[in-house]
């Protein structure tokens, strides 16, 4: 990875950050028998039915390869949040694989075993099981759908702005633009179909120290008793927990014999995609997900201008030179 | 309601429509024991966390009136498609009610029946039930959620561009604005976790006018043996029926008796939300996902030149006056 | 006017401010001769020919009435402005119409002056000699050109990003979005062509409280000498007064004969347009182009967080109830 | 220059077409005295003043560097533009040096010698003139000032939308956002403003096929008799040549000596630029100012869906495939 414009000296000049990854290992010629005969419910039609034509040694942007820029933008995002006055944390794991499906974990399990295993499941026993599957099904030329579940704390309250730039419309609209997603759930999600209104609803008390050890509320504060509303009412942060889940479908590219038709020749015909195919893509789209949250809770901060940098007091350059540095001199 | 401009003798002129719409039955009073003691799980907290004051007097932007707006300009998104080559139609329906779900329904059966009942369920039998549950709950003072089905057919293919403003992630943001939704699922949704891709993968065939009846293919086209995908693969439309379901978490305001912590006297006090407010939403959301289908189907059909008025050949004037008026003399 | 929504009590909510004006005194009827027949130079042909129909009885959007819901949104910017701990004001004047021009003008001059005509020239002597030479124009069926010198203080320093969104972009912008505007120019505009590098350059010194009675600068910050630079360096604000001209053409509806072509009679005919048409735009335009400075301030002040009303400090509702009632019972 | 993304085998996908241009002669060490010592009337200040801090060595975003981005864009735009069915041609030249002014040119003239001299004056003779005049001032260490006129012409009627999207305004922005940009005219520009209405406006008359070679309009079409109105009423585009100028100040970074105030040491200090720095802009702006033409029509004609290639009528790759080649296999 190179970075071409924005920074300096290890610091970011505020102008736009230009980044190039380079695929260093793409192999173009195992795709050269989909040209024109599209691999089974994958973007290859849509992509050739849109554009009249597409890049079909690899998929191009219809790829995930194409979520590597979202996680470095998500890597910027993180750093500048951490370096506000606001602590805001992400974390997600995988809950469910196929038929495997973790228990309930805390925050706190997220954050130490996310990342322990290539599943990416926060429950160490639940990980084992999904990577026998993994196996299981891609021995057999298989694959499998699975869920996230994702949180995001410390966010503070009132971002989000009404209807179509609520915080939930704008972070429904980055997890669905995550390839392969679909279902996307906040709170209680699906289950709040079932679940009374007098059941849901969550009265408001005074934080008094110890009422919710997780929310943004300071003693005295308004806070409600619980967070069945995951965080957002009306489409607002409360200040409580952001959380919810999503959903993604097994991936298409898949050993097994399929068939498909050859625009071209007219004809129909076996396809067998060979590779090196992910079996299934929530354990890869983990570190998306939570460079969604990331990026989406800071555009909502910035636009809120509630990350405002010490700026220009007195004169460019006099300001806390950790943040801004004035000049390389000053390293 | 009047519409106040992008009007004349009963055509569009092609600029912005301003209408306005009065609620002629507000009653603001019934709301001031909320003013600094928010309703539970209701969008009073946020709204003031957010503006350091709001609307107290019905909700303001926070209250789903505003979705009126947006049945107009769906209304106005529809007459726009019907009148251009496409066939586009969209339906929706009430499939469940806290634990009264509809069997599944065709698309037909949604046009022939949603509209017949006020709980706008397509299934005369469950529509009885759902009617009976909406009384049960609000007798006893509390409220329901519960989900929608929604179909959008003769969509072409080709909409959606790569990622964040794919089709889905579109759509996601738009569903999401509706007040009180909790999960959006297109396709499978989250069904979609536990069915494997060898299972959920279409193979591609030949449309021989027969494959199948819904699609926009034409004979010869390449078309997909089923839908499992819900139109959308990559992100875009594949010329198959859109589908999907949405939730919406039971209604805040209900008679029950609930606790709230007031601001301005720093003390917790009984809450009694009284008026007309619904025991449950997706009745009265089905047009207004309906609109958000229109509207977002057009958008994607504008951006990509799809709707393409046969615009000024010669000199003004001279094109189809049924839909291009010169003149309000040639009415 | 009414306003609609986004208000309460006399103070605003946060959420969009809905505004109606209605124009008691339209006569559509003396029109009717033009609907076919496009008057020269006017915004008749071109809106025909874009949406192949057009709001002919007054010329809808494309009448300059639409500016005055601008106006209405700069007094809203004006007072957020005023409201801020930024001193920003803005002001303009009538400084050429036709060949009668206007001595330059102190900042102090326009606030006085401009206001005291019709024309809304800050030299009163000046101001005479228009009123004279458009009532002589009026007279004989005619019409003027002119322009407008603007300027804004106060204005803080670093507003306006790169390039497309650097401030002169976005003013240019919003300056050409008026009606008959024909020219912009900032700080020496034209002038800037013949005038070297070397007379145009102004040295930094350090601001002694004496230096720039106009700059943002305060005692021991740099300060330009001089502002040929018109308040932007690089597209960015410098703290030193913005200014620059706008020029508009001669209004198009005049009651002299012209001629015209009829596309629906395929004949060419005079046209005589009468009414109540102005001779000359400027006089109208003043408030409108400070309208367009109020707002285009106030959107990189706020893009940028710089207008940050203390928000939600400990709970909702304890701010300064000035600026942010809780309640309509702290009034 | 590399192209990283959005293109196969010399055709572009329809996907975002990626770049990557290294400036292989950077020599950062000479604007080390400028750290914390701005340029006069460079952006050294203003960058510093709202980022913090700046790219320092080169300028960043800040230097007219980055318009190469923009003359890759434009060159995109033109031949998108060619293979229509629109006849869109965009030429520019130098039309005044501080004090060398040259006379009138047509459109054939600037596109024969514009690019012939470096200076890109179309007035073979003013082009001697004008080297003349630049080697003078850039011998006395100094820079000169002047403007380019730029012209459009097939550009469709009907492009622009009501007000803040008029093609005025939105050309004026990119205009403006070109460096060191002072002053932006269309048609009759600062002139308009002594221009009377009558002689200004131009009547309508039906094209006979000689009334203006220059014009889109076809044999029997309304068409003005003139074009003092640069091809645009109402702010949209009437189908005559777009024309018009726009001015650039002198370079700021000149040798000669100057003052500056260094905020680090508290210091007034003496300046000198040393460098390839060019003595005047506009000779290298007329490609800048060409590409921001082709890309605001081009901008114009996709809104509107006038750039409309044979899309998918049957299936995925039966199109022209000169355009549109459905696979490799076919070049």
């Amino acid at each position: 990875m190179t970075i071409n414009s924005g920074t300096l000296d290890g610091y970011t000049t505020g102008t736009p950050i230009g980044m190039v990854i380079q695929n260093k290992d793409a192999r173009s010629g195992k795709y050269e028998p989909f040209v024109t005969a599209p691999r089974p419910s994958h973007g290859d039609y849509t992509y050739s039915a849109k554009f009249g034509t597409r890049n079909w040694g690899g998929g191009g942007r219809s790829s995930a390869r194409e979520t590597v820029n979202w996680v470095a933008a998500g890597a910027v995002a993180e750093q500048v949040l951490e370096q506000s006055e606001h602590d805001v944390r992400v974390k997600a794991h995988v809950n469910q694989l196929h038929d495997v499906e973790a228990p309930d974990v805390t925050f706190e399990e997220m954050l130490e075993h996310t990342e322990e295993t290539e599943v990416r499941c926060a429950d160490p026993e639940t990980a084992a099981e999904m990577r026998e599957l993994l196996e299981e099904f891609q021995e057999r030329g298989d694959s499998v759908g699975g869920s996230i579940y994702f949180e995001a704390r410390g966010v503070p309250r009132g971002l989000g702005a009404p209807r179509f730039d609520s915080f939930s419309a704008r972070l429904g609209q980055a997890m669905f633009s995550i390839p392969a997603t679909t279902a996307v759930e906040f709170g209680l999600g699906r289950t709040a179909a079932s679940v009374p209104g007098a059941e849901r609803n969550e009265d408001w008390t005074f934080e008094d120290g110890d009422t919710r050890p997780d929310t943004v509320a300071e003693e005295g504060d308004p806070v409600p008793v619980g967070n069945d509303h995951g965080g957002l009412q009306g489409g607002i942060t409360t200040g409580e927990p952001i959380y919810g889940e999503a959903t993604w479908h097994a991936p298409t590219s898949i050993p097994k014999e399929q068939r498909t038709a050859d625009w071209e020749t007219d004809e129909e015909k076996d396809v067998h995609v060979v590779g090196r195919h992910d079996p299934s893509l929530p354990p890869r789209a983990v570190p998306v997900v939570e460079a969604m949250l990331y990026v989406t809770v800071l555009d909502f901060m910035l636009l809120d201008g509630r990350i405002n940098p010490d700026r220009l007091d007195d004169r460019p350059g006099e300001y806390d030179t950790d943040y801004h540095p004035s000049s390389p001199r000053d390293e």
